[in-house]
């Protein structure tokens, strides 16, 4: 007879190789494996399915994220809003139950999963979250955050670098918030883990400075998860991987090997699994009444841990009444009011500066007035100006290097793994608005969790300097030509290159205010003019025209380092009595939300448009009919020496602003942003 | 009184310095700290200064590629084809001495290095090459390739997760032939690593299987150096880590610091270094005459190995006509005589197929026909469909899986290591053509490497399948919008998206032959049609007109899984009298370098294009003036069903072409080839 544990755990594992076989896609190989442990923590977690945001919840990250059929089955069992029905429709189109999880489309789903090793790294950042969240606002007398944060991982995960990187800063950071259950089945998609991935895990974890516990029969030994569980929760300084073994499609026919990893099981294999778990043969989607009843009475049960923290944050209002309004403003997911006003303005008159150092000037501004806008840099805090003065860094008090409740992070030379914890900050909710920095160039490295960034609605920020050839003498290596391109061609993301420090303000006053898009801001290197005409507000259109002339022969649209030198080109033109436009563009994606009307009087018909900007030319034709960018690699050599030599010249630009007036001469010119369907 | 490799090592000090304060830029650092194993250890190297492409010497990576000052002035002593004037140029526009080391511009550098991480898996891939050349040619009585690889890295390099990747993966696949100095100077920019980098490294590289040496006093214990190194050489199934304790900056007055990482030294320090080292106090790029004659004797004595190795390699050529022709051939940088004969073509009579099986039918044509044709998979063997028939794996003799002659490479979940690898293995030369397997949408995880292939002119080649939302079911995560543009942007880079069996087997015919710049292959996992029309001689040009019609009303332009639906739409206005041609398109960086005649006469004036691609449009308005595409996230479902909701269908192609033909009548309508300048 099976323990109403066991049967919870068929019903599960049940309702997984159910979902899997009714979409004839999917992976029901991790599932079986994993339901013990994931029914066993789940038990353990606090959190309220009613409310699946509440703050002091226990998170859950499946950073395997293929075996999303166990989460969806967990979420049916414990009451979110998911159904059977819901189950019935995985990996269907519009479907609440998509192939991999997806945080924007499944209350309970905490993160997006499924590109590996980005969820253990989701899972740091939330760690690190909880970390400061709890240092900024715990009383001794109330403790308004004390949660944990569970991961579930898979070979793979431990493969891919950015968990490296991530889990090597979680060491460093004492983060024993932090609870991974590593699925050592041993099987991956090539085979036998043998083929390939052969170190010791567990010495390399303590090497970080984890604490590694082992359950060795994690498909069957409860007791062990429970105690491995409670074990990893005594850790005072150490984040914890609990190695759990276990049997890939654990009762399968083909259990143990890697057919059962991404292929739905046969009929045949079903029946007899149905069978073994004492669940009538022919059954689907089977949830024994006791088991429904079990679960019923647990979700009744947890409910009360949000009640009992309903109560302690009244309290907490009252005792504390500043803090306590902080913390409701963030949970409200509001910025203090009238925030806009820290932010620095500038006139022509100021001392031009690079724009790196005006996104300094901003974090500085801000600094004190913003508890949820935090950040660091990859290393590059020198060179990124991302920290600003006076703030403490983020840090174990033991190392004597900072605090938990400081707001400034040292990621290392870890760009993938910075990008992924962001990801991890943003998702722990209350409002965290944090930002990394690091060379533009190196964004790239990082790609793998921008994109998660945008598709999951983060609104984090990339504090991207050295933002073009303009950084000089580091060379093609270090010079973004392609960079600006890949990024604006991803979905749901602000790409700014502001020109001067208007511009950077209001690239952050879209950034900090974004609620659900991430942001690229790159900046430069060398010093630029403040212009004539920029403002936060224009900033905030994405694009606005700079320059302006009546009936203008010809519209020069740049971005960042090359509009000041537009602008002086349009003076060159002047000069010989040619009008041209200035059209300051430093956000796509923010000029392409505005209505028709405003961006077609920016671009209008009848003008021909010259595009500058030192990089790539590809896309610009979205915008512009000529262009003018740099089709190849950079080159090593003094910023100005190569402006000189890639042609970025008031002169030359007004060189090639005439013969674009000339080859338009006589043709009919349509703006580009008329389209045909 | 110094002694002569003293005295030398301060001559490389003194170089490296003074061609950094002489351009006022650069990192002097780790050149100061690095000398004295920089002397010993190139003492101790194989190579030839005349002939820097000899196969069999060792490769020397300077994975910290900033500290290029040091490497540079070794070029100089060592004999290269650089000079102290070129050291004067440093970091000058159009120097052999660029800020960060170009494999492209200056002899005697293996890779192009800077971006912290990829070199030290660079020399995984030179180790992996060299272990699978040796096994391949190598004989009991004569041994063609016993090369080791060297490689310095510091800090950065091995917070970067890209080195974990190789670097377990290095320690997988026993390579004894790679031995690694860690440049353990304790900064990093940040300051002190203890703000960041707190885990233990050597046990670190200990769990992934490598053999961990430490040299305590790495600035000044000359024998200890060259005793790890001796130490190092005779490990017979693991790399070596040698932990070598420096201080970074060693004799400057600011050594310790990071403010002698990178920024020039002062005027100051640079005389109280030079009379440290019994120098000229006012002297700049001094090298002592003694130093000079020590290095000129010591180059004299190096090119011995080469001689002793080309009689060594006539021996072989006699004894083994066979094997020694082909190693000739390698060398020679050819591929065997009509090795296009092996490429299999289909007419549309043919079986439709996934072009990822298209793929494996290519891989299976060559396999036994070109050795160098080696390559592996990110885990997705079975997915990518990467391993011919019958091939070895590259294995360990001793794990019982392949042997180091195999040409299938397991890389596990490592796309970024993967792509840093593949790297190496074509830059160790013999003509290597290798390739890399994954979804294409994880391609973006190895953007940095990605990035080097095409800046270093590495003809890599990625099989990236899984292309578009016709992956179905897996999801947005998984599901490429922004990859295709991406790449496309990134200059010297052939992005590959074939449409049917000719045009697979032409896209590795362009991948197989380059010679100077990288390939990706995107491929599909749904079966598609073999078009009418379509050739290998036709794909070779980039883009042809698949579709001709005489005075076409509109143009569909199309790549890969999309081109056999525009097909059918050109079909559809057919029926409506509608004249469409059809243009596939499979790749931008071939088609853009035919001749304008050309390229004008598949897109011409007077007819409006449209553009046909389950992506998105950015980027797309360089050959067409209306998109179809996708910018947005894709979605998981079932892959007919994604594509007819995203209108990816004959009758919506038709309605958008017409709308088009609309849009454009009674306008003037310039072919987007055409340009103002």
């Amino acid at each position: 007879m099976p323990s109403i544990d066991e049967l919870a755990i068929s019903t599960i594992r049940g309702l997984a190789v159910d979902a899997v076989a009714s979409a004839n896609s999917g992976h029901p190989g991790a599932p079986l494996g994993l339901a013990p442990a994931a029914h066993v923590l789940w038990k353990n977690m606090k959190f309220n399915p009613k409310d699946p945001n509440w703050i002091n919840r226990d998170r859950f990250v499946l950073s395997n994220g293929h075996a999303c059929a166990l989460l969806y089955s967990l979420l049916v069992l414990f009451g979110y809003d998911l159904t059977v029905e819901d189950l019935k429709q995985f990996r269907q189109l519009g479907s609440k139950t998509p192939g991999h999880p997806e945080a924007t489309d499944t209350a309970g789903v905490d993160v997006t999963t499924g590109p590996l090793g980005q969820g253990i790294c989701n899972a740091v950042g939330m760690a690190i979250a909880q970390k400061q969240f709890a240092a900024t606002y715990n009383k001794d007398d109330i403790t308004l955050s004390d949660s944990y944060v569970y991961a579930f991982l898979g070979d793979g995960c431990l493969m891919e670098g950015v968990s490296s990187e991530a889990s090597s800063l979680a060491g460093h950071l004492q983060l024993n918030n932090l609870i991974a259950f590593w699925d050592d089945n041993r099987i991956s998609i090539d085979g036998d883990t043998a083929v390939s991935f052969t170190e010791n895990v567990p010495e390399r974890y303590r090497a970080y400075g984890w604490n590694v516990l082992e359950v060795e029969k994690g498909d069957t030994d409860l007791e062990g998860i429970a105690k491995a569980i409670e074990e990893a929760k005594k850790s005072t300084n150490k984040p914890t991987l609990i190695r759990l073994r276990t049997i890939i499609g654990y009762g399968s026919l083909k259990q143990g090997t890697h057919d059962v990893h991404g292929s739905p099981l046969k009929a045949d294999d079903l029946k007899q699994l149905k069978k073994s778990w004492g669940f009538p043969e022919d059954s689907s989607f089977y949830i024994p009444e006791e088991v429904a009843k079990f679960y019923a009475d647990h979700i009744a049960e947890k409910q009360k841990y949000q009640k009992e923290w309903e109560a302690k944050f009244a309290e907490y209002k009252q005792k504390y009444p500043k803090e306590g309004a902080e913390v409701q403003r963030r949970l409200d997911g509001k910025l203090p009011d009238n925030w806009r006003q820290y932010l620095p303005t500038y006139t022509p008159a100021d001392q031009p500066l690079a724009t790196r150092k005006l996104s300094e000037n901003v974090i500085n501004a801000l600094h004190g007035h913003i508890p949820e806008f935090i950040g660091g840099s990859a290393d590059l805090t020198g060179s990124n100006l991302t920290r600003a003065t006076g703030s403490v860094d983020f840090q174990p008090p033991s190392t004597g290097l900072g605090d938990y409740d400081g707001v400034y992070i040292r990621y290392g030379v870890r760009e993938h793994g910075m990008g992924a914890i962001m990801n991890g900050i943003a998702a722990f909710g209350a409002n965290y608005k944090n930002y990394g920095g690091t060379f533009l160039n190196f964004v790239s490295y990082a790609a793998g969790a921008l994109r998660l960034s945008a598709l999951s609605h983060h609104p984090v920020i990339w504090v991207a300097t050295h933002d073009s050839i303009g950084l000089g003498e580091d060379g093609p290596t270090h010079q973004p030509i392609e960079t600006l391109a890949h990024f604006r061609a991803i979905p749901n993301l602000s790409v700014w290159r502001p020109a001067d420090g208007n511009e950077v303000s209001g690239a952050y006053a879209s950034a900090i205010e974004s609620t659900d898009h991430p942001a690229v801001i790159a900046l430069t290197r060398q010093n630029l003019p403040h212009l004539e005409g920029s403002s936060i507000e224009n900033t905030l259109k994405g694009g606005y025209t700079l320059v302006k002339q009546d009936k203008p022969d010809v519209i020069i649209v740049s971005s960042g380092s090359e509009v000041s030198i537009s602008v002086a080109a349009a003076e060159e033109l002047g000069k010989e009595g040619i009008k041209a436009n200035v059209v300051s563009l430093p956000d796509f994606f923010t000029f392409d939300k505005q209505s028709y009307e405003y961006r077609k009087s920016v671009l209008p018909d009848g003008v021909p448009i010259l595009s500058v900007e030192v990089m790539t030319t590809f896309g610009w034709s979205k915008y512009a009919h000529e262009h003018m960018g740099i089709n190849r690699f950079g080159a090593s050599g003094k910023a100005a020496d190569l402006y000189k030599y890639f042609g970025f010249t008031p002169e030359n630009i007004a060189e090639n602003a005439k013969k674009t007036i000339k080859f338009y001469s006589g043709k009919e010119v349509l703006s580009p942003l008329d389209t045909a369907f």
